[in-house]
């Protein structure tokens, strides 16, 4: 640290210096996360030192909450759901596992999660020194269920399924899995880290929530499609009780225990999410969610005019090619197959569509 | 959720009746967290949009965040030291815990925590399936030394100190610990969540950090006395490679590995967090701390008057009573021993700590 402070002045121009070294969104296809929306950046801005690990201090940030997680209950057709606003997909995942590696309480327990899962799983398994098994994936880079029923054991604590992949954006045959894990009497963790505010609002839905008997739980990030300010994702459960089991006692606050992976968590952005969710409603997220959708199939029409085959054709708004070069200035990634691979979110326009179409075919002239 | 949304304004004037069932902080003497400082509100506004999750696509943020470890490590006397911010103090704990008992692969690792040591130890060795060894506190509520070195033995992977108790504000005799710790080849981990942003302003300095040789690892949250905004902890590690112990791989993302426990991280807190530094520099935090400690003292001095003695004399501003009630409105805490707990953070000025005095010694009369 300097000596002295310097003027705000000064500190604001350097800032902004730093600020042009990041990207604007503008022409990224790569990122699953995106300008956040402007009444979560309002209400944040509001909240901005509400913290929810003290939720006695902050009552109405903690109602709301509460509500957040009402709404995302509602819509995942389990209204008394239990749940809380985690700082995204990897803690909802790591706590998801951690809940039925207790329930469990084998001295060698292992979760069964399928090739195309997020890393987060990796982390989270190799925190909680769980057994990874994996299932692989069909040519639609689905869960290949067929292979699921051989890696479950009696020391499986956990199944996971994924709504809506990372790479690929499609969505695992969640109905099947259920039954499968149902029978088995095993938990099983739906990520719907991206896509449980996308798959809500299509036509038809994909069914993948606890409408299915054998969901136990669901990760949701807002801060991914639902346009919140980051950190905000969460974590639902299909019987409020069982966060007792993560329950520490917490002497010198509020409340008296708490059941979270943080201690102090983002009051802010929280509010922003459940904004977001109020003030666009099902019929809103539903027109971002088509606009979202009419890009990709775009999309995947312009690469194939110009020769760039589709990889799948996705469930949501994830587009993956055969392709080998990308137009300079663009941001796109690249799958663990070599696929090249694109997101459209929010800030994915028509326009931004259209431009890289034409850059694309620029590139084969 | 509802099948249309609401207008803005609507939305907004159900968030402001939220809003007055939080705490405005005025009468809060019981928590770590305070009002973030202007620069960092207007900082991370700034930065809303900004995640460290991906930080090829955020360049100029992920600087910053680079920045602010170096700022913190030169602070802690190591100026090279590995780190990157947080969640907060419990993912900064449980990830320098996950760090030293990989380095030990122990199978049955334990951890040796005073048991003044804040609740995230708890969460973080149930997580990491550690066993969790509690060195006793001596009268003055700081780790009794004596008793340490009972604690370790051949599967001891890490020993805890704090650098300012969550309950009493004392700081662990860390020089004393981490000698013995050096000579057991342990590492040490410091817990200076609150205290690293208080201690190295102090006058005489309370030794703690880099400068002794034993200390391996510090937890110190800028979203508490940084006055940073949530979220906002830190970890800084004396060997930035260890973190390569933490590593998954990444793919889809632009950079090819990852050793945070979120993946998706908030930009905004974070430059918010280095802004306050570069703002108020040395003189400028030494100028804060100095105002928290007076008013500590002068807490103390006003409840002596009123015959409710203190505790213990604190080394940072907090400050602990045998006292048995609150006047009415006022929000303190209570120890796990049952004293009357205030901090004095930055929001807790000298005319509210006269007021809390007043009220007390009304409530005699």
């Amino acid at each position: 640290m300097q000596a002295n402070g310097i003027s705000e002045e000064e500190l604001f121009s350097f800032l902004s210096l730093k600020k042009g070294e990041d990207s604007n969104y503008h022409h990224v296809l790569s990122s699953m996360c995106t300008i956040p929306h402007p009444v979560a950046v309002r209400a944040h801005q509001m909240f901005i030192e509400a913290n929810l690990g003290d939720p006695g201090l902050f009552a109405g940030t903690a109602s709301i909450e509460e509500l957040l997680i009402e709404r995302l209950g509602t819509l995942f057709h389990h209204p008394k759901a239990g749940g809380y606003a985690t700082s995204g997909g990897t803690e909802s995942n790591l706590q998801a596992l951690r809940i039925f590696a207790k329930m469990k309480s084998s001295r060698r327990p292992n979760v069964v999660v399928p090739e195309s899962a997020h890393f987060s799983f990796e982390k989270a398994c190799d925190i909680l020194s769980l057994e990874m098994r994996t299932v692989p994936s069909d040519e639609t880079f689905r869960m290949d269920v067929d292979a699921l029923q051989d890696r479950i054991d009696e020391n499986t604590c956990c199944v996971v399924a994924v709504a809506g992949t990372t790479e690929y954006g499609v969505v695992d045959p969640i109905r099947v899995v259920s039954e499968i894990t149902h029978d088995a009497g095993v938990p099983l963790h739906v990520d719907a880290a991206f896509g449980g505010l996308v798959i809500p609002f299509l036509d038809p839905e994909i069914p993948f929530d606890f409408a299915l008997p054998g969901v136990s739980s669901i990760a949701v990030d807002p801060h991914k499609m639902g346009m919140s300010t980051i950190p905000c994702g969460s974590l639902l459960v299909r019987e409020p009780s069982w966060f007792g089991l993560l329950n520490v006692e917490t002497p010198y606050l509020t409340v008296k225990q708490e059941c979270t992976l943080a201690g102090t968590r983002s009051g802010g952005a929280v509010v922003g999410a459940f904004a977001v969710l109020e003030y666009l409603g099902m019929s809103g997220m539903k027109a971002v969610v088509e606009g979202c959708m009419k890009n990709t199939r775009r999309l995947i029409e312009g690469m194939e005019t110009h020769g760039y085959r589709r990889a799948v054709t996705p469930d949501l708004n994830v587009a993956t090619f055969e392709a080998g070069a990308v137009p300079p200035g663009w941001r796109v990634s690249w799958t663990r197959r070599g696929h090249m691979r694109t997101v459209m979110m929010p800030h994915v326009t028509r326009d931004v569509i259209e431009e890289f179409v034409r850059d694309i075919g620029e590139m084969d002239a």
